[in-house]
């Protein structure tokens, strides 16, 4: 189920000779030869394409969030979907702007069933249970969003493909599963998420102190995520899974993402060659997140929204770095002197 | 000439509560939240519109490339400003890529007039004169690059303009130039430019500190670009503040063109409100003149090639911010519950 092609190292010497001929100094680049390479590993040719990326917004709801970890209520999950799907919210515009292809999914909002066009949904429940005095859901629940959301990413026909979220209160399920996965102390992983105050942190930090204790303190990746996991998390683990099947290039967003991130990685190793982290999160918990999969996010502008946007901020930037493999003179081409001589 | 019309901050407070009211938590798209604000001042709009960016690369020699401190021969800034206008180099993927406009200008290319279509000729002489021994050119020259480049500038009808160079040994003349200008150690200013070894960076240190030992520790901004400018430097602070004179936005690319925004800002302080710094460039001296403007950069991809890539990498991210603005959801218009409801 988790099998994925490992990233092929054949061609890792003919990559570095290409990128070292184009007409610029040796690593003048920097960081955007780095991109190339991994970009033309993964696509297993010296001149990568990336003509289309896409977009998946994974919508779900947490039971913890009754504990009032958020400075927003839970009902902002729902409404934000209708956004996405009415084209207003951020990630909308960015996607717009960058001729990024968005698409929504229901993986578990709370109340009753949406029926909008354009959603696509694989609802699992009404929202999760409250992981701060149960476990969030069933193992059939767990083993569903997985599926569900490989499926979803196997089916991505993009060379690149990037994948959001929305859930109020997931930020507290994705500090809950890092602490529970890495075993770095909950302090350093808990954030102000979409905004408390110095009295919402508190009781932020008080739920999830007690709904860890419940726990033995190291848990495997699926009781991770089964004891805390939102679906939209859930499903996300399985669609990088799922897309890294199908050879796609998956950009990670932020926080939630890379969280979910390393629990794919975890549960499919070879998925890391896969990975091109987007940006590094406001949400204190994304450094540790980053440093465990040993990642050097692409930007670094100091947002914390979620929803695929710094995801979509960092695409044009992977599509310049495939473009400068594919396309750039070299030395000989362009009949230019080489250094020193 | 240099006059400027101050960016209006009558908006502020207004640009600050469309932002606020925008669907996403407070403050959670960080510097895009910034970027929006000044762009919005820039066009004294609260719904700003950046269609169009086009780059101008300007193209000139150095005398003191005759010492060696650059590690490629000085008839590469000829062969690059032929690869440009053959669309070849990474400036010109990058562009293409995000559908940038690219002009190139001839400032003063050593050896023959250069006459192919498309390149603007505003040659001042073939190359500067070696300012290791004399000063780079005369007073009668650096008005007349800085003239040719206000004239540059004012001619812009794009929302955004990004100024590139290229000149075999700029680097040194911009360690110079801000050396001069902000009294800051000339070592911490001077890098490896095109990839010089040891030995290469300790001859370039040993030449700068001649060249600058024939002047006084402090000059001001016309002396300093007059003794160790590039005809392409000068044009490009003319180009600055020309463009700012337009009303463009204006992006500032890495180490070389932020000197010549430190030089333009100084001739025209009003300047610096027009300005969006694109990247940290991973040549030393770059955070000095940063730090001087008080900027923050948009990107840090560790990259050192100037050209305007940084800019060009840049672009897609300043319009995201402009289009946030103008047309994402305010909580009232979405009907989406807000922070504490």
């Amino acid at each position: 189920m988790f099998d994925i092609r490992p990233v092929s190292h054949a061609r890792d010497a003919a990559i570095q000779h290409a990128i070292d001929t184009k007409t610029k100094p040796l690593g003048a680049l920097g960081a955007i030869e780095t991109l190339a390479a991994q970009i033309a590993r993964i696509q297993d040719t010296l001149t990568p394409r990336l003509d289309r990326c896409r977009l998946i917004i994974f919508a779900g709801d947490h039971g913890i969030a009754a504990e009032g970890v958020s400075a927003y209520p839970q009902e902002v999950t729902r409404q934000m979907l209708n956004n996405f799907l009415a084209g207003g919210a951020a990630a909308n515009i960015f996607a717009r702007v960058n001729g990024v292809d968005l698409h929504v999914v229901d993986a578990g909002v709370a109340g009753a069933t949406i029926q909008v066009p354009g959603l696509t949904s694989r609802r699992i429940a009404a929202g999760t249970r409250n992981s701060a005095v149960e476990a969030a859901m069933t193992s059939e629940q767990c083993e569903t969003a997985l599926g569900s959301g490989r499926e979803i990413g196997q089916n991505i026909t993009a060379e690149v493909v990037a994948f959001g979220e929305m859930g109020i209160a997931n930020t507290s399920s994705a500090s809950l599963i890092v602490h529970k996965l890495t075993g770095v102390e909950l302090d350093v992983l808990i954030g102000c998420g979409t905004g408390l105050d110095a009295a919402g942190l508190a009781r932020k930090r008080a739920v999830l102190a007690c709904a860890a204790a419940r726990t033995p303190a190291r848990l495997d990746t699926c009781e991770a995520l089964r004891e805390y996991g939102g679906f939209e998390v859930v499903m996300m683990v399985g669609a990088f899974i799922g897309a890294a099947q199908a050879g796609a290039v998956v950009l990670v967003d932020g926080f939630i993402a890379s969280v979910a991130a390393l629990a794919a990685v975890e549960l499919a190793p070879p998925l890391r060659d896969y990975l091109i982290f987007a940006h590094r999160s406001a949400e204190p918990g994304h450094r540790v997140v980053l440093e465990s999969l040993s990642a050097r996010p692409v930007l670094d502008l100091e947002m914390r929204l979620g929803e695929g946007t710094g995801a979509l901020l960092a695409w044009p930037i992977l599509k310049c770095a495939a473009a400068m493999l594919s396309d750039m003179a070299t030395f000989e081409t362009a009949g230019i002197s080489g250094a020193g001589e």
